[in-house]
This record gives C-alpha cells, sequence and structure tokens, in this order.
C-alpha cells in the first residue's frame, strides 16, 4: 500500500569525487530513477552543482567516507585517488564497493597493475620497478632510450608521465623523491581503447574499440569505431579488455588504453570508471557509459553497447584563456544543428578539460571536421 | 581573467514547476550547462529530487513567482497552471518569461484557443461557449450527439472531458458549475500529434508527426514516426503546427494534438511546454524536446529533430497497485538490452504517469512489441 508520501526511489548510489564524470552520471541516474550521491572537495564542483545530495567532505578521511556511505545500496568512484586501504575499509564496514579495492589496485598502482597484467598473459611493454638511476640505466641498457618513467600512483592526463632520452633527464625525475616504474618506449602507431563493463554476477559488454588522440598526453579527440581497424584486431582488443575486466574481477566499467603496434596492441593504461575515450557513447551508443556503469555496479542487466550511428567523433574542449565559453553556443549550434554540446560548469584553466562536443553521422571525414570546428570555436573563437 | 572561484556557469533557467517535465529538462541543462532552478510545491517532487535550486513554492502565489525569477535568464513553465496575470505582472517586472502570457492563454483558456485558432483559419471541430443544458441542447441540434463537454480551463491527461451523449448527460456536467465549451464530436481515424519549437527571434523546427494511443483519455503509447501517414498530410500538419506557433507568437515548444480524420486533420489541444507526445525525442532525435525547450526560451539556434532511427515507440507507465517497479528492471534490461527505461521518483498512484519505455529500431512491430513487454511487465508484472 502506498502512502501519500511513498514515493517509487530506485537504489542509492553514492560517487565519491565530484567532477564531470559525477555529474554526467547524474544524467543516467535520473533516466533511471536511481539517486546519485557524490562526495564534493567543495559545493562548487562540476557534479555538486546538479546533484540534490551532495556530501561535503575529503576522499581521503576514512571518516567521510562512512558518512556517505550510510544509506548507500552501493559506493562508486569518480576518480582513483582514494587510498586502497579506506577502500578495504568500506568493505569490511558491509558497504558494497564497486569496483571493490582488490580490482581498483591495478589502476590505481602501476607497479601492481603491469605485475598482474604480465601474469596473467596480458601484452605490455617492457617494465620494471626502479629506485635509482642507476636502475633506470641498467633498465636503458637492455630495453633502449627513450626509457618512460611513471609516477607508480596519482598520474593523470600526461602528469606523471616522463619521456627520458638520457641519464640525465632521468636522474631529474629520480630527484623529485615519486615512487616510479620504468616503461620501454613503445613505438605505436596510433593510441585506442577499449571500454567494458563488467558486473558483480559476471556479464561482460564491450563497446566499440575506439582511437583516443591525444596532444600533450591529454586526449583531445576520440573517433568512433577506430576508423579502418581490422575486424580481427579489434576483436583481439576487445578480448583483452574483457580478460582484464574477469581475471582482475573488475565491477563496473574498465577502460583499458592501448598502444596499436606493428605486432600488436599492448595495453598501456586501465581506468575503473566512466572514462573520457568513453563520452561519445552519451549520444553515439545505445547505453551511454554512465549509465552502463550504474548498471553494472548495481549489478543490474547491462544495456546494449549498439552505435546509434557509423561514425561517432568526440572532441575535447580545453579550457583557454577566456572563461566565455557560453557566448559562443550561438553560432556553433546555427552552424551545425547536430552537434551535442558538452559543458561541465568548471572553473576554466588553460589546457582543463571543460566540456566536449559530439557529432554524429556516415563519413569520417565530414564528422571530424565538424567536431573539430565546434571544438575550437567554442574554445578559442576561431572560425576552422 | 578568471579567479579560483570562477566557474563558467551558463544562463540560469528557473522553470515553474517541478514534475517528470522538469525532471527531464535537468538532464538537458546537465549537459549544456545551463543551472536549472524549480519552483517546486514540496519537496519531495519529481523534478526537486534531482536539481540543486529548488525554490519552495505555490505557484499560484506572485511573490513565490517573484522570487524564482530573481537571477533567472529567463522563465518557463513544466505546467500550464500559473495564472495568466501573474505571468503578465512577471513580465511587467523585466522578467523574460517564454512562453508570454498572450501565448500561453491559448494553452490555458480552450475558449480563447478556439476563438484564436478559428481565427487564424486552422480547422477545429464545431464549438461554442455554453453556459446551460439548453445552450447545449441548441450545439447538439446543430451539430448533433454526443456533445464534447470540455472545462475551460484546468484539464488534463483526460480530466476535464466530458462525451455527452444526450441532455441529461450534459445537465449533469453544467451542474458542477465549471465553465466549459462545447465541441462536437469528432469521428477521428486516429490521434496524431506535431511537436514544434519556436524562439524569439523566429526561428521553428518540427519534430516528425507521431501517432498518439490513448486510453481512456491518457495517452499510453507513442509511435514516431505516424505509421503509414501520407507524406502530403504529415507536411500539412507540421504546417498548421508551425502556423500557431507563430501566429500566436508561441516561444518554447508547443505541442499540438491533431484528429485525423476523413477530411484531413483537426486540432484538438495545445501545450507550451515538453510533452508526452515528445518523450520519444530523448533517444529517438537529434535534439530531445527538453534541450529543444531550453534552446527555444534561451533564443539559441535550435537542435536537429531527425530521428536517430526508423522507428521510435514510447510506452508511459501508469502506476498500479504495487509500488515497487525497480525491482522489475532485472527482467526487463535483461530481457530487452536496447530498452530504455525512464523512471520519475513519484508516488505510485492508480493510472498516474511514474515513467516511460522507448524502444527504437527498424520495424514497427516489433518495436511496439518491446515497448509494450517492458511497459506491461515494469507495471504489472505480467509477462506478454
Amino acid at each position: 500500500m502506498s502512502s501519500p508520501n511513498t514515493h517509487v526511489t530506485g537504489p542509492v548510489v553514492g560517487m565519491i569525487g565530484a567532477g564531470q564524470l559525477a555529474r554526467m552520471t547524474q544524467q543516467a541516474a535520473i533516466g533511471l530513477g536511481i539517486e546519485l550521491r557524490v562526495l564534493a572537495g567543495a559545493p562548487g564542483e562540476s557534479a555538486a552543482r546538479v546533484v540534490s545530495d551532495v556530501r561535503l567532505g575529503d576522499y581521503r578521511d576514512l571518516n567521510d567516507l562512512r558518512d556517505l556511505a550510510k544509506g548507500c545500496d552501493v559506493v562508486t568512484f569518480d576518480h582513483e585517488h582514494v587510498p586502497t586501504e579506506h577502500v578495504r575499509a568500506l568493505a569490511g564496514d558491509g558497504t558494497a564497493v564497486h569496483p571493490g579495492a582488490e580490482a581498483l589496485v591495478h589502476a590505481q598502482d602501476k607497479a601492481v597493475m603491469r605485475e598482474r597484467l604480465s601474469a596473467i598473459g596480458v601484452p605490455c611493454p617492457a617494465w620494471a620497478r626502479i629506485a635509482t638511476t642507476a636502475d633506470i640505466e641498467s633498465f636503458a641498457a637492455e630495453h633502449g632510450w627513450p626509457v618512460v618513467l611513471k609516477a607508480a600512483r596519482g598520474g593523470y592526463d600526461g602528469k606523471g608521465v616522463w619521456v627520458c632520452r638520457s641519464a640525465a633527464d632521468a636522474a631529474e625525475v629520480v630527484g623529485s623523491g615519486v615512487p616510479l616504474i620504468a616503461e620501454a618506449h613503445v613505438a605505436f602507431e596510433r593510441e585506442v581503447a577499449v571500454l567494458v563493463a563488467r558486473s558483480p554476477h559476471g556479464q561482460g559488454v564491450s563497446y566499440p574499440v575506439v582511437e583516443t588522440v591525444q596532444r600533450d598526453g591529454i586526449c583531445v579527440e576520440v573517433l568512433a569505431p577506430a576508423p579502418g581497424l581490422d575486424p580481427e584486431a579489434a576483436a583481439v582488443a576487445q578480448r583483452i579488455a574483457l580478460q582484464i575486466a574477469t581475471d582482475l574481477d573488475v565491477t563496473g566499467l574498465l577502460a583499458v588504453e592501448m598502444f596499436q603496434t606493428a605486432s600488436g596492441m599492448v595495453v598501456n593504461e586501465l581506468a575503473m570508471r566512466p572514462h573520457n575515450s568513453g563520452h561519445w557513447t552519451i549520444e553515439g551508443a545505445r547505453t551511454s557509459q554512465f549509465e552502463q556503469h550504474l548498471r553494472a555496479v548495481l549489478d543490474l542487466p547491462l544495456g546494449s553497447p549498439a552505435m546509434t550511428a557509423p561514425v561517432v567523433v568526440m572532441a575535447n574542449l580545453l579550457g583557454g584563456d577566456d572563461p566565455d565559453i557560453f557566448s559562443r553556443y550561438e553560432h556553433v549550434m546555427a552552424h551545425d544543428p547536430g552537434i551535442k554540446v558538452h559543458f561541465y560548469g568548471k572553473e576554466v584553466r588553460p589546457g582543463r578539460k571543460i566540456g566536449h562536443v559530439t557529432a554524429l553521422g556516415d563519413d569520417l571525414e565530414t564528422v571530424r571536421a565538424r567536431a573539430r570546428h565546434a571544438a575550437v570555436y567554442l574554445t578559442e573563437g576561431i572560425y576552422t
């Protein structure tokens, strides 16, 4: 029997972090009738501006995490910076956390990730834990320069990655005191990404393989599907991503960034949350990555990853000097009534991801030109 | 120059009302970086659960409306029940209100609407203002029984409409004291709807004509595009809707419900807001009606109304006796990974619209069966 105050409510999902990924998750949560609660560092954060149930707190503080978790059906993540031991502690309290600590650590710690992927036979660059410049020199003696040094924890968007061409370069990075791993430089043809979802009961789905175009270590463009990719190579890439999800017991989304090389795919990075390489799915797939993540962490059956158009291109909006992007909507929308603009309500800083645009259609060059035109005009005011 | 607290914010749109239309508008607002503010009667209302900036108040109280409007770039509506004189007063304060009072009154008062549509040559049923049973009898003498009596103001979802087969029927309705109009009963083949948008600078777009399937005066299903509709008849219907939008100076969305008859289209009702007949556009059109309404009221260029699939079917979820719909997601999602479920977070009451589902595809019968299966299972727990 329903009383006048009985609302039909879906489950409550707590998301740690309130960036644009949580913001876009809210769009999907609204549709499904799921109540999204976010843990924000400040009230003005991207998702905190569009969610009713905002808890202010610090993702490094276990008490704040426990307060968030109270009453949630499941807790999940907008980023991978939550201390692994806190994730374990939440699970110890009886909170359903997806992905769990034992999976998530592979997206948090690159040494742990490389060890595990190597153990399960996933193609990776040659790599080593290193502590000293001498370690790097001996790694370079075997694998050659340049050597790629990566902070074991905390890097993102090209931060925490140093391409070192000499021992002197390496010494400078080692001197900073950050725990590092070394990787052989991969001579890749291009970078691709595979987004898969896996639910606690073990269902998995894969989105089409996409090409990610990077500039200065930041993704600027995603082409779906990866143009000209051999179907067999695409299937291999999808199998690798699904294997990682299964073997690492990932629950929720898993984005696997790969290098396409002459001798096959090599795994670069993992993320266990909605990912920039999947923003195109909002309009470009029957089930957006944000809806898919919610379905996966709630152990609901997964949605169709089928594309809604033959070609989809997503271009990031990177902040420039002028914060007044909204005033440029008029031209962009008039120029292309089919362009989809996404804007994160974030403080503009040069180079920061503040939004994205998506174009859909039949022909790659046309669709790509449309996405670029909109992105360049919105961020720089330049008509291309 | 941006300071650390400078967020890039889009305009602020105030929506009077916090039902499911405002709720779904929030999904579009999030994408565009528009800040949506709603006026809700109670904190638990559908949109109030998913919007940060909720103002509690009464849409019949001019002071509450003025408080809402403060700081908004534009004010618009989730329903048409705001007193026309209050809409005029807001505009008199200098608030941008879309649609404006002079347009909106045609969606509020059926006598005003019929007079105006007749004056601009839009096909309508024969109609008359009536006050007494004798008026109705003389109307029936000219146009025959049954006579359709409609409350001039405040009806929705079949409420406020009475099909009278005799003077005795009519006397009962007249006795209730509600101001009425009489309309000749239209022998229609089916009901269709045309959704158009018009911006203050005069741009207009039309979505494809859809068929609306009603049960007991409530829309239960929408088929897009209207199956088998002759392209010329579709173009006529779209021209009628765009003409009404232009001649009545509608800003924002205009939904025109029509009867398809052997002698052409006849206009039944108008709504000036997102409309149930347009929910299919969320996934089924490049620009959802909710995004389109925001673009129109902000005088931004309108988005493409093109369909994303050849056939789209939307089925409403009408509340039954069991409020526990969410527990049925599992079957529905497993059965059909492409079905899109929308759930409004509303109190369940028998017959109330509490959500909808959308299916997309190539073949009408298949797509319609998918939508029906999901809707029947979600609301009744019956496997069809």
